[in-house]
């Protein structure tokens, strides 16, 4: 019998974040949750927890640079992926009707998702900002005649009835978690590969490192730059690909790579989670 | 004598995006504070405004994701670039003695930003998160005891006096807008395009797209993946490079891509910032 994993995430309890926590550990873990990205990453680097949830794209609760930036200098591992669909509903404390809201509350991106749906249905009724979609569901619970715009599990959290459901009007709407942890998972098949990489500033610099990809024939799956915080180096760019680091075709590649470029960093080879059912 | 210029931006008032604003456009035009990034791009495409500024990059006041998304569909284009440094104090109403604080109010990331400076100094005072800085700076006017951490223009803006200033952790912190219009500016010859360009999903799709800039020795500034809203293909990459559209070989580029690539949209062609002086 193992332990329960200690899982820090960014939080309050109920956000998304939590939501692919729980998608990817179940409920049988110690859950930490943090106040900032950064303190999450701290958890795993100094032992507090062994495993964190963190947004990478597309969040509704943070601003996700910071996930990046963090990476840069991680002592951490990217050990998977987590993509959650992101289902907003309209939530409001027992027994409250749709008629009688006083207002409506929210993370500002949430508001914007749900932005032609509240002028169909509640243009007259004001809007509040706030830090997080579980922050405006802790006023919807505290505030009779407030209701918040948050997922299910914020509705779970803080005992919300929902007045309506997706309520988002671009469906098919989703974000992009990965989980840190100290050491890579052993190749599965179905594996990526994140890593920076550090360019020079000059005029194809971007070309000779992809050269190496189009040799092998690895697939990119995304790629981006950001200024580096690094003086002598201009740019680093953010780059994942399919394949595990275990692989004699990838140990190629960064054999090449570190021909071509200023530095590599390895961030973590992990399962991929499109197209592959979670066990 | 010309009509001053009507100018959306990402508010409330006090944010760094209004100081963007008033970097590019100075005092002397009608400022038209929005709740969100689509509203300020929506008051552009309507004619309501003359001319948007958001965040693109790094941003302490919103989710610039969004900003991205916006730029797919936008009928309108990038005319300008701003990059302000982001320096934080802490403010609070006149009269107020850091002995007496009760609570320290921000946006998250700034309070993120902020975190060993408090350590060392308030470490015993709670903190509170807010929509954005310019909230923060409201509620510190409002709540006596209460301090925000915010820039110098919400001080200005919201009558409050600096307890500390540039408190940040990192140096040199800056963040990056966009003013968007509906006309091309002139070419200046110090200019930057950006573009749209959709790419098939298989091994070798960006290097591809790369092989043109290559060819014709333009230099790329940035790239960037998103996935693709269109079905039919995988990816989008927003890319800046060097050059005015107007120039013969950056004509010579939209012509290769086309051939090699599913779609191109240009975004548009401005004056470049960096080692630029504003007039």
């Amino acid at each position: 019998m193992t332990a329960k994993p200690r899982v820090a995430y960014l939080g309050p309890p109920g956000t998304f974040t939590q939501a692919a926590l729980i998608a990817r550990f179940g409920r049988d873990s110690f859950e930490l949750p943090c106040s900032s990205i950064e303190d999450a990453f701290s958890e795993v680097e100094q032992g507090h927890a062994d495993f964190a949830v963190v947004p990478v794209e597309n969040s509704t609760e943070g601003i996700v640079n910071n996930t990046q930036d963090c990476l840069v200098d991680a002592g951490v591992r990217i050990v998977g992926e987590i993509v959650v669909p992101i289902e907003h509903h309209l939530l409001a404390a027992s027994g409250t009707r749709g008629e009688a809201l006083t207002e409506i509350a929210s993370h500002r991106q949430s508001l914007a998702q749900c932005r032609k749906w509240l002028r169909a249905h509640y243009a007259s009724v004001p809007v509040k900002e706030c830090s997080s979609n579980a922050e405006a569901a802790k006023l919807a619970r505290d505030n009779p005649g407030v209701a918040a715009i948050a997922g299910q599990l914020a509705a779970a959290t803080y005992g919300l009835e929902s007045l309506a459901n997706g309520i988002q009007d671009q469906q098919h709407n989703s974000t992009r978690f990965i989980v840190l942890g100290r050491q890579t998972p052993p190749a599965s098949g179905h594996d990526k590969t994140s890593m920076l990489v550090y360019a020079a500033n000059r005029p194809g610099a971007l070309f000779h490192v992809l050269e190496p990809f189009e040799k092998l024939q690895i697939s990119l799956t995304k790629i981006d730059s950001r200024p580096s915080k690094k003086a002598a180096w201009e740019y680093v760019f953010f780059i994942d690909f399919e394949g595990h680091e275990s692989e004699p075709q990838v140990q190629e590649l960064f054999t090449r790579l570190a021909d071509c470029t200023e530095a590599i960093k390895l961030l973590g080879s992990y399962r991929a989670f499109e197209g592959v059912s979670q066990p």
